[in-house]
């Protein structure tokens, strides 16, 4: 079905680098994520081999041989401990994985890697599915005067959802930062990135974001919470943001990208809970799509989150290049249907809930739902 | 948009009836739901009133007063003191709710009521909004050598969801029984069929489901949880799940109903989560509308519920007029693709999973996702 693509791609570091992962919530984990599970735990990891195409989840015995055949071959290629390689996989779940296939890969890629700028492009193109674009990134900062060089690439369309969806994420950076240091940079990151995003409400048994650190930089190593640490989170969460937008943008079938933005909760959890709601509602998705001033879908939709709150206090927002109040105290304002209509013409929009319940606020990212979102689920395997 | 369609319906008990029901647990509610909430507590109704093409919700002030007015023109019309009677609502979110044609559709109603065969089947009529068919249900038994009528009409189409989506359902029954048992009866049965059913995923601020008998029929009055009571309760579960299953059927743009079992989870809670996620995936829906024989796409949704259970000992079989065990233990089975596609067209289908984790078991339905989904709810208002 998609024999002539790239469906390989294989990260390096020249040195083993402080590496740090967050993986799928689902019960049913793919194979590869049970090996990265495991070789994580020391936090220095030198590579990473991704296919795509095979999920390798539901595989049961062959599947988690064709993983462990995975690590052998990149062991064996580079000269590298089994136990600083991850393994990612992407694709169809259930099917018989092509072992063979993705042994004879990588043996003859290893030959191939390159430090050139293409690698990154190439890498990101080999990752994916459904997607429509490849999805990169990249940052550069000063620590103490020292320039630090943070890429990354990702891949995610569709089974997206917060608590990772069925998204892939590879960032390579060159600054030198204690493992310890480094995963809870990157956990607090993704709770604000990767886990705002959704396109279809489905958490896939394959996610997986992981960062490499590999200090080749020569900046003096973070080893607290210091003006470096914050800084190097912060170019992260850039980055993050970036990359997540860039998925949902790119979700199956989706013609806009909505922020939401939830303002006024009593606490933070509440507010991402409510974003989760509405971006995930189908009526929501579908209004959206159909540029229809359905606003009332979004009301209701907060109103099933599970949150309690008053109702008669809260006010919605819809705006893109101009922003129109359309509910002020739960009580409908009289406004313009035309100007309505044309604002929901906007490729991206905001849409924002103010409850007036406290002070803590969140934002994520959703789009829309389309007929072509169906066309390519119902097809997808057949 | 529907003006030539029946669009007002009024139920009548010739006596004050016991009454219960059961309402929307969305924060967001509309008008006539608060006028219900507060009527239904003295467990006395005589009369319900009904309105399809505007929700009544997000409405303020002005939509308070419209339900305030159905209320009082049915009061007037039908000389009942305004506290036995209920009003409900069904359609558009945040409009103006046209309080003045409604009420001019009670008074000109009032004196076309009827007894005869034909009534149910033009109430059924009128609470319809996407669906495409009306939805009755009727069943008759003996109390103690009493015959009782129990009969029922329902609506719903989208923004279906367990916790009552969009939907109304009024039973009409003609036995005697205290309220309170009434009450208890209704609650037990909502929950393993109108709660146990999905679209959508949405759930509306507008349902409702209600019960009245009246004595008519002259049986012993029903007070206390004797056998007539439980028979009373079976045969109510039968009609409430022949509804939810129509409900389903006319899902918005469904092609296929499809019963999910849950079998071996350790709590019955545990077991409704997993159905919920699964028949509310829409990876899941759309495979089922493309006859996808994707079933890791099952697995992986219930995997993502939040229900905690060893995926090595799961078993997934699919079936309808045949068979098929697709995963055993966590393991993919080699079946005969041809057999399983031949499956996947039939337009009813049973999805079992059987975790093998505990001895509690549950039921629901739910339906696909199509391009006529996406039309409908994109196109709803405009």
């Amino acid at each position: 079905m998609k024999s002539k693509r790239r469906d390989l791609g294989i990260i390096m570091s020249d040195k083993p680098a402080s590496a740090a992962a967050v993986f799928t919530k689902n019960v049913v984990v793919a194979e590869p994520i049970k090996v990265c599970r495991e070789h994580i735990k020391s936090g220095i990891i030198r590579a990473i081999v991704v296919n795509s195409g095979n999920a390798n989840a539901c595989t049961g015995q062959q599947g988690y041989l064709g993983a462990q055949a995975m690590v052998a071959a990149m062991s064996k290629e580079f000269d590298i401990p089994r136990e600083q390689i991850l393994v990612a996989s992407t694709g169809v779940i259930g099917r018989d994985f092509p072992t063979e296939k993705v042994v004879a890969g990588i043996r003859d890629n290893a030959t191939k890697l390159t430090k050139r700028r293409v690698a990154g492009s190439l890498l990101a193109s080999s990752i994916l599915t459904t997607d429509t674009f490849p999805k990169e990134g990249f940052v550069d900062f000063a620590l103490d005067g020292t320039k630090i060089n943070m890429g990354a690439v990702a891949k995610g369309s569709g089974m997206i959802h917060p608590n990772m969806g069925t998204m892939l994420a590879f960032i390579m950076c060159d600054a030198a930062i204690k493992p310890a240091l480094l995963d809870k940079a990157l956990k607090e990151v993704v709770n604000d990135t990767f886990n705002m995003i959704t396109v279809d409400g489905d958490t896939s048994t394959n996610d997986m974001v992981c960062i490499l650190s590999n200090g080749e930089a020569g900046n003096k190593e973070i080893d607290e919470e210091n003006d470096a640490y914050h800084l190097f989170r912060d170019k992260l969460r850039v980055l993050c943001q970036h990359l997540a937008k860039l998925i949902v943008s790119d979700g199956e079938g989706a013609s806009k990208l909505i922020e939401y933005q939830v303002n006024g909760m009593k606490t933070k959890d509440d507010a991402r809970q409510i974003i989760r709601t509405v971006s995930d509602s189908s009526l929501v998705k579908t209004a959206m799509f159909g540029r229809d001033p359905n606003w009332g879908r979004i009301v209701a939709a907060a109103g099933r989150a599970g949150i309690n709150y008053d109702p008669e206090k809260t006010d919605l927002y819809i705006s893109s290049t101009f922003e129109m109040k359309l509910l002020e105290d739960g009580q409908p304002l009289r406004v313009n249907l035309a100007d309505l209509k044309k604002l929901m013409r906007s490729t991206e929009l905001t849409i924002r809930l103010d409850f007036k319940e406290g002070s803590e606020n969140a934002i994520g990212w959703g789009c829309d739902l389309s007929y072509e979102y169906i066309r390519i689920n119902a097809e997808y395997t057949t």
